[in-house]
């Protein structure tokens, strides 16, 4: 949620005078947050006095205002594609960091996804037209084309650094961005009062049915006089609130990747083929493990999946089964945050031996993505302080208070050493970029030699180095044979790590992703803090808990394709 | 609120091969963020479940963990007072940016207020010391210390590149930076707890009794079954609550100056004089104005001041007077807001004129003043737009919304524009920094010459360029005489436009800093919004909106001066 502002004077070369173009650059950035900063204020107002239902403010006017911003942003990214990408000179430079091939394919898989929920959606609405403002069937509609413009934009022209219509194009950047912001607090707004619906309906007996009515008021208020009744029709409710997270997803995925391409427009690169990262062959990308990683990785998540299911059956069943249930998934939890705790760690340590010199280059992407995972993080580390609280200060000390408890330190523990892990990784340069420093300056990288002589009887540059065959080997080359994979041996360990941490990563997306609420069945919070407060925490932060995962496994599979 | 992430590559200096100091930089940087980030959340976990009293948080839990935090950060203050900074080499050079003289003399100001509201509260709760807890009056003399510690320890070391000791200086500096941050929380949290308890007494026939009610208790549960009925007692409890904003403050700057400390901690410098802001001798600092601005500046300060007590008096009266009073602060504050945007606007048309190159050095102080400028201007738009949407879509169309809707809107474009002037501004160079592409290249900074053989015929360089006395004048120096003053037009007219804006900033601080809240005098948006919901967004966006008044002073201050 943090608006980048228009401030670090580094931007610019440090040439003696800068040309005037500079100047603008500022000026334009400011403009285009001031812009940004203040219709997203706007629809947070509406979005946020939307979910009151206390609060006059109707669902049509939140529909009618994304609507429009919907419409705008369509025409500026058309405006783009047909006006300022083909003028002469418009994108002299494309940026090699920005959009990965893995952050498009997400964009693309999220945005299928997003269309299928449209779809519900309008069938959903259509089910009972006569007694709806026809605003409800046309939002999901023009969010449908939406998505297919922006994602073809976005697969195009995510890499470009413009240099025409420069105020102009941050503007609707900023504006584009803008929108997908406003529609993830409408889906996050929309979601929340889903999930206290459905709490309130299975906990109708306690004393927080009074809010609980208000919210399931406020979420039935769609159909006003009509109800779905019909099958098809509750196909389509769940079927839609289901594939919210992609949604979200989505929205994250876009907003990151119109930020980049905000960052760049204006800016000089040395030239064009400068920072192409190396792609290596699919073929190679598993020779380079010792599968544990990934073998674990995998062992786990279809435990994971396993529990999450039983989780899912047994919560939705009588009492004593939910503390079963609760057992079960904090135990897996445990043990899974632990290894990952220990993994990171020892990537970590992994990295003190490591010679490969620090990328100092200024890269924009990268820039993001450690704020990124360093904001987003602090959603879960909130999550978890306040357990920690209600736990230590609360009153009943059983064995699920002490698995709350050991689950909060280990997720905070988990978070910290996971966010070094990656960052570090980040930073590290390609495997080519290591520093010759006693080596002689070789094409063959990425090795070091103990004995030079070795060096010429190798093929030349083999492109993974692995043991020779079964091939003459003096006493000499013995000695190349030994060394050469002691250092491949910690590329091997770090793409294990990386590929274990990813695997990980993906099941605890996954469980809170789709609908596994241990904060609610647990009552230790909901007893502390009341229904209200803790599940405004909890509704709060828990979206960046989600978004932190899917975005730690996109730069663990970076992390994973340079080490 | 934003953790500053470690993540700019720019830091480093674009050498082919930076030192491996620089490795350790961002290693450290991040070592430092995630110990604030814990320590922050876990205060922020404590001191909000105190606040609220369903909690079984007591707020001797918060005065303990404030009062251990203020214990370690004073005994690292002092290691580094007497380690670190007398290593030989530890401070090699000094940032000349960092800590400029208004913002230390601010922090001596308000560290003073914050000794004397030290002293009120020691006072109050000695008032009943045989029933409370030791903790609630050791706390406040803690603060004591650590506040003259503190202030002393800026004072000195504010300007500090420290290179010795790295890591234990940024854990340090962010440790103490989490602390000051805490103790703000905890008073702004205390502040809007006192604020809820005034509004519930003086309203206490609305349908908002319960909740006020609830928070009275809260709020008076620090008397425990003794109460504050003495006179002195009173009077100590109604000045401490009086020097909050002060306190506020002073965390505030504090945090500041500790921020720019940590971004310098192993910065090289090019020379310990580059960039020494050129320090005016304060005699001609008033001369250099056309007295507009000061005047009615100050016109509008003394207004300001009468409409405020006017505002205060009235609106604990009857309902009749409240109303009067509302319209007489709206009204004023229409009349300074506008004129406030005018005259930022036309500095803005003023520097389209202007060729003075701007200024593209790194500047970590800059940065943070234009990111705060930015960032507490959030909290008033909030307000404002959250406003807007009640007034647009509430019932009642009297003078008083329409008054709150031109306020409403008058906020935000003050906002804007006085940001594009102050960030505009403080790019600029110095006035010696005025390209002299058509002058030829003089040692007399500021000055085209329209007649260049005029040039010789003036006084060498003189220190404030002004109309020549009763010399004999030929026909050469009059020319110079009359276009010498031209390009003089323009730095007159910004210091009475920063002059001008910079006293509007001090008045429009002080009304809601000393506890002028229309935003719950005036019913529209309680009404719309509910009392609860209401209150939280006012009470968590308006500190920032006050920190706003204050930093935009002193950003004004040295627009002042260096233009």
């Amino acid at each position: 949620m943090s608006t980048e502002l228009p401030s670090d004077p580094e931007e610019s070369p440090p040439a003696p005078r800068p040309a005037p173009r500079e100047v603008w650059k500022k000026g334009g950035r400011l403009l285009s947050v001031l812009l940004a900063v203040n219709v997203l204020l706007l629809a947070c107002t509406l979005i946020s006095g939307g979910a009151f239902n206390k609060v006059a403010v109707y669902d049509t006017d939140v529909f009618a205002l994304l609507t429009t911003m919907l419409l705008l942003a369509l025409l500026w990214i058309l405006f783009y594609l047909l006006g300022t990408a083909r003028c002469p000179g418009g994108v002299p430079y494309r940026d090699a960091h920005a959009g990965p091939i893995w952050l498009r394919g997400g964009l693309v898989l999220f945005g299928i996804c997003t269309l299928v929920m449209d779809v519900f959606k309008t069938g959903y609405y259509s089910s009972f037209l006569e007694c709806q403002s026809a605003i409800k069937i046309l939002y999901p509609l023009t969010q449908a084309v939406f998505v297919i413009v922006q994602t073809y934009f976005l697969w195009v022209s995510a890499k470009d650094c413009v240099h025409t219509h420069l105020d102009l194009t941050r503007c609707g950047l900023m504006f584009t961005l803008t929108t997908n912001l406003a529609i993830w607090m409408a889906a996050v707004v929309d979601e929340s009062l889903h999930q206290a619906h459905s709490h309130s309906s299975s906990h109708s007996n306690t004393s927080h049915t009074r809010l609980a009515l208000d919210l399931e008021r406020a979420s039935s208020a769609v159909g006003g006089e009509c109800s779905c009744d019909t099958a098809v029709c509750q196909i389509f409710q769940q079927g839609y609130f289901y594939l919210y997270p992609f949604n979200i997803e989505y929205s994250l995925f876009a907003s990151t990747m119109l930020y980049v391409m905000w960052k760049n427009v204006g800016r000089l690169l040395a030239s064009s083929t400068h920072g192409h990262s190396h792609a290596p062959s699919p073929l190679s990308l598993f020779r380079e493990t010792f599968f544990a990683g990934p073998v674990l990785g995998l062992m786990l998540f279809v435990v994971g999946l396993a529990v999450f299911i039983i989780y899912e059956v047994q919560v939705s069943g009588e009492r004593g089964r939910t503390q079963q249930a609760l057992v079960i998934y904090y135990s897996f939890n445990i043990v899974c945050l632990g290894l990952m705790t220990l993994v990171s760690l020892s990537g970590s340590v992994i990295y003190r031996f490591d010679r490969r010199a620090m990328d100092q280059h200024k890269n924009p992407t990268r820039t993001l993505d450690v704020a990124l995972l360093m904001g987003a993080a602090l959603g879960q580390y909130a999550i978890s302080y306040y357990s920690i609280v209600a736990v230590v200060a609360g009153t009943p000390r059983d064995l699920l208070a002490a698995l709350n408890l050991a689950h909060a330190l280990l997720m905070i523990a988990q978070h910290t050493f996971q966010n070094v892990f990656i960052i570090e990784s980040l930073h590290r340069g390609p495997p080519g970029a290591e520093p010759h420093n006693t080596a002689p300056k070789e094409p063959c990288h990425g090795l070091t030699f103990a004995n030079l002589d070795a060096l010429h009887t190798l093929p030349a540059c083999p492109p993974t180095p692995r043991l020779v065959g079964p091939s003459p080997a003096g006493p000499q080359e013995a000695s190349s044979v030994i060394v050469a994979p002691r250092s491949h041996w910690r590329r091997r360990c770090l793409k294990d790590i990386s590929l274990f941490l990813l695997l990980c990563n993906i099941i605890l997306w996954i469980m809170p992703a789709f609908g596994a609420r241990p904060h609610f069945s647990n009552t230790v919070e909901v007893d502390f803090y009341g229904y209200s407060l803790w599940a405004a925490i909890v509704n709060i932060c828990l979206p960046f808990g989600i978004f932190y995962r899917m975005h730690a496994v996109s730069s663990l599979l970076e992390v994973y394709v340079m080490s």
